[in-house]
């Protein structure tokens, strides 16, 4: 049984006072949350602009482990969706949370989790603006749906790749596996920085919202780095009808995934088939080149050339140091 | 374990596969949920309009029953939410579905869920946006996000219930619980027809939308009946400070209904503290009864006038045939 390991002071709080004590303060600036006290949220429009929404389960044993602290829980389930919004140039608005708790789960969990979503809402200008709370005999499952603006007619979808486009990303890549490689002992790391910084990678993402609301000026086309580099490129291959090329040594490894894994193309192999990276993969025009290094530089965010688009059959094709084409195994994290 | 009893064919799709094949059919007619082959859905704005937001999980063993029918499944957790919408008086646009299926789930078992709410989809005016599939370790969680419109500043609250107002509610109450009931064994019907309706009350929920338009013009405050008349009459009363003196012998209940419980106060006080009615209850100024039964005649949906708003102490109070006030041990169905 899922979570029976867990130690916490019982919740002993009607579904009511679960709210009040524990959602409702996370709502209470938001005017259309109406206290959560009501049926639904309520959201103006904001003219010139339209809306984007994500909805994105976190469910215990597969997105998270039973012993991540509660205050990365909440977090790493809204920084998820965030990611997606980042992905399309959107601005957050709100999210609503959906939450099914096993018995196991008692007060000081509920609070710490709720203690880390209002950190965030403050960090990423969020409001909780509705919430559902059951009793679920399985495994804790958290959905959060988030809402965001874009410009009218300016969201940077996974479709507009073109030829001649540069591929980019942010960040680095497998910093997560490479965290949960750890979690699950199936490997041992040379020194805490590197186990802690790994661990906090996939616990704690980084939805990329400020260099995110920048593809607009400069993307073709985009999306959220979740279910390994490669399978997400294949995305935007896929509904662009193209073919990209990224070279295998120009991938972004981190120096403490390089710690753990090793330097060369087996780590490279493993971190873009791997999962959980929330970073963002985009493509330009060439010439978009100063642009992205200064939006880089004016959100702090790391950014790398790591391929291009080209005419060739649609897909995307790993070459090597030498230009040689790799054939990979493995696609990216599959649920089934 | 949950669900361990299910046979069906094994999945034997990959996440994208399945995507393709059960959830982008239902999405292929709003321009905006992209084929499902996006990060995240687009929705143009609505001139004139606020948007309305609900986010709603089913959960097997709580909220449905291994049992049930697969095709009622996804229709019970659209059903549900599209209620909260109905008890504002908006107008259903679209819904995102994240669903975490265990691994007895199969082929046959989701081409029916899909089926339901293909049905659904139709009925209501609603589309899927946006989809999200996850595998979980424990039980089969659906939550359903939806979106709809009402005109800028005419939502209509929990809040706004005043003293003198009447209190009215759609269609009969308890009739979920009598199915409930049924369906664990703690009663047997006295023949088929009350069985099937009561069962098919709890398993697929009516929302009242097109009665829920008409609401604008005449409700002070509306609730979703879903925690049991007698908890949703008391958010009312508790957010509008009023109270509220219903009366035990207006209550609607079905004749099946009465056919299994019998008739009476005790009857009625069972049906007011059971869940899942998924009715709409409101409260209108006086002069108001006309208008109210023309939107109901027109909407073909039966209201019933249960009591009145008054000056008291906040709170819901019962009153017998006699207009004594009875104790009513119980409130409604708690989650916790």
């Amino acid at each position: 049984v899922t979570g029976s390991g867990r130690s916490d002071e019982p919740l002993r709080w009607g579904e009511f006072e679960l709210i009040d004590h524990v959602f409702a303060p996370l709502a209470k600036e938001y005017a259309g949350a109406f206290g959560l006290k009501d049926d639904v949220a309520a959201l103006a429009m904001k003219a010139g602009h339209q809306l984007v929404l994500k909805a994105d389960s976190l469910i215990e044993s597969v997105h998270f482990l039973q012993e991540d602290p509660p205050a990365t829980v909440g977090r790493k389930a809204l920084r998820r969706a965030l990611s997606d919004l980042a992905a399309k140039g959107a601005t957050p608005e709100l999210y609503l949370l959906a939450i099914a708790l096993p018995e196991t789960i008692g007060r000081s969990w509920l609070e710490s989790f709720a203690g880390g979503l209002a950190g965030d809402q403050v960090q990423f200008r969020i409001a909780l603006a509705g919430g559902e709370t059951s009793r679920t005999p399985g495994a804790l499952t958290i959905t959060v749906t988030v809402a965001g603006w874009v410009p009218e007619g300016r969201l940077v979808r996974r479709k507009g790749a073109t030829p001649g486009d540069e591929v980019w990303v942010t960040g680095t890549i497998g910093d997560a596996a490479g965290g949960l490689s750890l979690l699950n002992n199936e490997c041992v790391a040379p020194n805490n920085t590197v186990h802690e910084r790994l661990v906090g990678r996939f616990r704690l993402p980084q939805p990329r919202l400020a260099f995110g609301k920048r593809l607009l000026e400069f993307a073709r086309s985009a999306v959220d780095v979740s279910d390994g580099l490669l399978a997400d490129l294949g995305h935007i291959a896929e509904v662009s009808g193209v073919s990209m090329e990224i070279d295998t040594v120009a991938v972004p490894l981190s120096s403490e995934l390089i710690a753990l894994w090793g330097e060369g193309q087996e780590s490279v192999l493993r971190a873009v088939s791997a999962g959980d990276d929330y970073e963002v993969a985009f493509t330009t025009p060439e010439s978009a080149f100063e642009t992205v290094m200064r939006a880089a530089e004016s959100s702090a965010t790391a950014v790398t050339r790591i391929g291009r688009v080209t005419e060739g059959a649609v897909g995307v094709v790993m070459r090597d140091s030498s230009g040689r084409e790799i054939s990979s195994p493995r696609k990216g994290y599959m649920h089934f």
